[in-house]
């Protein structure tokens, strides 16, 4: 089974985290494109196919002079608008010798790219990824580069809880999950998953930083928004102190964040954070909290890991339609019908249409 | 050149040895399948598709709760018929979910599955093997798992003994058997190649075994049963004593046994052993046998292992048709037929035919 | 986008050095072709098809019986024209069993062969490359076995040293290059790019090779013989001593050479040397020109060598047509024309032509 491409491209997808981004060359592949990104001297972040127009080098191997990239091979130079400003041994400069340059944005510690047609974007079109801003919330997160399965099987992992109780027995995961009713819905550009579990035991980990006797309420409300974002609001509170009305106050809240850039068509780059407002100063805990998602193949994210890989090997092999569902499939099957439109929007139309 | 399936799926193929399988999961590619074989309670082998009904995850990554399979990701649970028992976060089971379950059977020290049609999976359509029982034969073979060629160049390896004076000059290979007269028979599922040297100098191994004087008669009698099996029963005896009319009591007789499974067009498994009525106490000679033939790379079937690995390649970069023949191919050119017919059996017909 | 053959069969290309080929089987890919190489015992060197014409096996995994050679598995024997002259367990020899030989010449240190027709290999074709006999020029190269890239990015690499400026900046690279004019001739089998740099400071390397005072006139004359050999006549003399007229004699003049055989589409051979006429005898300069082009990374080939297999995997990564072109690029745009006029006599054509 070939893949074919199942992402928009016009759309914005994280490219790096803000701290990645200097006054330095630095590559890496978004949408099956070579993008070399670097940071101005008045700060901006610069996005530009990672190709000489001459003869295709990477750009990312030559060098920054000022705002402007020199090529490594023949020297030809490029401002941050993709426009030659310099070719070898010649006077004139074709005027079409450019090379593409992406709209970026950098926004919540992160720099977005819209890989797609530049004249379509709009930063008005940011998802929202407030979370992440280091403000209200905080927590250090980390990247899964290169991350070798369809981004889109993160989204069917990330909108689908139950599978903690199986991927990440023993931590996590708890049986209370499989028994608790859901509820998953939708508008034109976001899903989102609801599931409250009221009056259960906590699992160890929430129990611990709420800090008081059980029972408790639990709430996982996963929202997706397309194409390449998920945040899962998730945390407890005493049962009974209204946490599902809207007062939390009694209880302890986080966040997972999820931002997705397909990389090819079987592999995806993944910004991830776990993020809270609780306990805010505790800098022991922002980093426990950190490894204990992904440590050396020890942390919950890296079960996750293991776990995508396998099955978009899987995927690549075997011939059979890939996927039956399951009533847990809700949110992920609301998520894929949303990437799928925006997909099929950009689909060349038939004339008779 | 693209190879394409050159195996029969009706039929039973060796997937592992009896002491591989036990109470967990094990996974291995058998005819470009990807199945999962444990052992149930009752000591039952059981062999399943590899890869969740669900989302395709292979079994194998999840874990055994009694006799049935619990998936790593959902938790979906399936029995040893491959039928789904539960579904996390529903009381209904989709009556259609399973996976598919291979007929297994566990004969001679090894576990056989049919990947084709179940219901013409017959028992007693097994290859003859018991000379790997470990009764009245004696020895311990091993595996080369994935071995990176057709198995159809093992089968012509095997068929031919000439070229032991080649690639095993030195041990058991000898001058003698290129100028011995041999004679290829076939019936409707075996090819049988039969070569007696009479009155020769043994070479060194047999007339260490042997441990009487020259000469003595050879034979080589390899019969390969369609389509996976290849049995060669090889041995000496003083010249003149009857060995070829039948009475083999004054010498020493040994049989190399091939159990052979494609993996994929271009990889296969191969089980061996060699096993010998002599000096069947002796638990120095099995070992030294053992590592005559396979030995970190300097054992005779290391040698076979390098040339077929090789002309595997060779086959794949060359486009000329690959193969001319010699006299003594004759027998795998029956053996090859016989598989061909196998193959040809399952293609689908012409509805005009 | 997947490279087609871009080379012409009929062409010497260069194989191996001289000393790299002895009495023993030797095993290199030249233009798609597996080759088995050794010198007979009367010194000719022989150039074999490495695939037996029995079952594909390497020639080169067998062994040389005097002149000729025994295959690895059945012991099929071929002479050095590839002729089959034993057959195992057979008295008659198949009349067509033989493997194909290719014209192979020893000339200027190096082995050539003709991967075409036979009936049109010439020696008279052999290109020029006399610099590297080791006589009047002196200097020790060496050889990139299979670097990863098109042959052709190597001849564009050499007929524009433009680049010398970018990649090789601090040793031989200059500015003065790029302000000079250059002229670029062709005939129909040469392209030649001529530079001059009249009254200029030497970089390094040739001031101290010269060891007299600036200022210089300088000289790049770079020749390409289609379809395989690239030669630098490169050099200084001090200014107004007459070397553009032709009176090198007050100056130091060097050659780089470079003689290159397609091993694949994407991959070739590029045997290449640094020859000089200055200090002939000065073997510490001959050891320092060598490790200066090539040097465990650090030579100034090595920084070549990086930006071609770069260049290489971006041809293949980037769907658009690849190549535009500069003032710079005329040398290169002579030698592809070169080629592809050679390329293009191969081609089968149409009937009606």
């Amino acid at each position: 089974m070939t893949p074919e491409r199942a992402y928009p491209l016009n759309a914005w997808y994280p490219a790096a985290w803000s701290h990645e981004i200097g006054h330095a060359l630095f590559a890496r592949k978004i949408c099956d494109q070579n993008v070399v990104f670097y940071r101005r001297q008045d700060g901006a972040a610069v996005a530009l196919e990672d190709a000489c127009w001459h003869r295709l080098l990477p750009l990312s191997l030559g060098r920054l002079r000022g705002d402007e990239v020199v090529c490594g091979y023949h020297g030809l130079v490029f401002n941050s608008d993709g426009r030659c400003s310099f070719m070898p041994a010649q006077k004139t400069i074709n005027p079409s010798a450019c090379v593409r340059a992406f709209p970026a944005v950098e926004r919540h510690r992160l720099v977005w790219i819209w890989p797609g047609d530049p004249a379509l974007a709009d930063p008005l079109k940011l998802p929202d990824f407030h979370w992440n801003d280091g403000t209200e919330w905080v927590g250090e997160g980390g990247t899964f580069v290169s991350l070798q399965c369809d981004w889109r099987l993160v989204v069917d992992n990330l909108m689908d809880l139950t599978h903690e109780t199986y991927v990440h027995a023993g931590s996590i995961g708890d049986e209370a999950i499989l028994e608790a009713p859901f509820e998953a819905t939708h508008d034109e550009s976001t899903a989102t998953l609801t599931r409250w579990m009221i009056g259960i035991e906590p699992p160890p980990f929430w129990g611990k930083q709420l800090g008081k006797p059980a029972p408790v309420d639990r709430w996982q409300i996963v929202r997706f928004e397309a194409p390449a974002v998920v945040v899962g609001d998730v945390g407890v509170a005493p049962t009974r102190t209204g946490a599902r009305e809207g007062d939390r106050s009694q209880g302890v809240n986080g966040a997972f964040l999820a931002a997705l850039a397909p990389e090819t068509a079987t592999s995806c780059h993944y910004f991830w954070n776990f993020v809270r407002t609780f306990k805010r100063d505790d800098e022991g805990l922002t980093r426990a909290l950190q490894s204990a998602h992904v440590n050396d193949g020890k942390g919950v994210y890296d079960q996750d890991h293991r776990i995508l890989e396998a099955q978009q090997r899987a995927i690549l092999e075997n011939p059979r339609q890939p996927f039956y569902n399951l009533n847990i499939d809700a949110g992920a099957l609301w998520a894929r019908r949303l990437i799928d439109d925006l997909v099929a929007r950009e689909r060349p139309r038939a004339v008779a249409e």
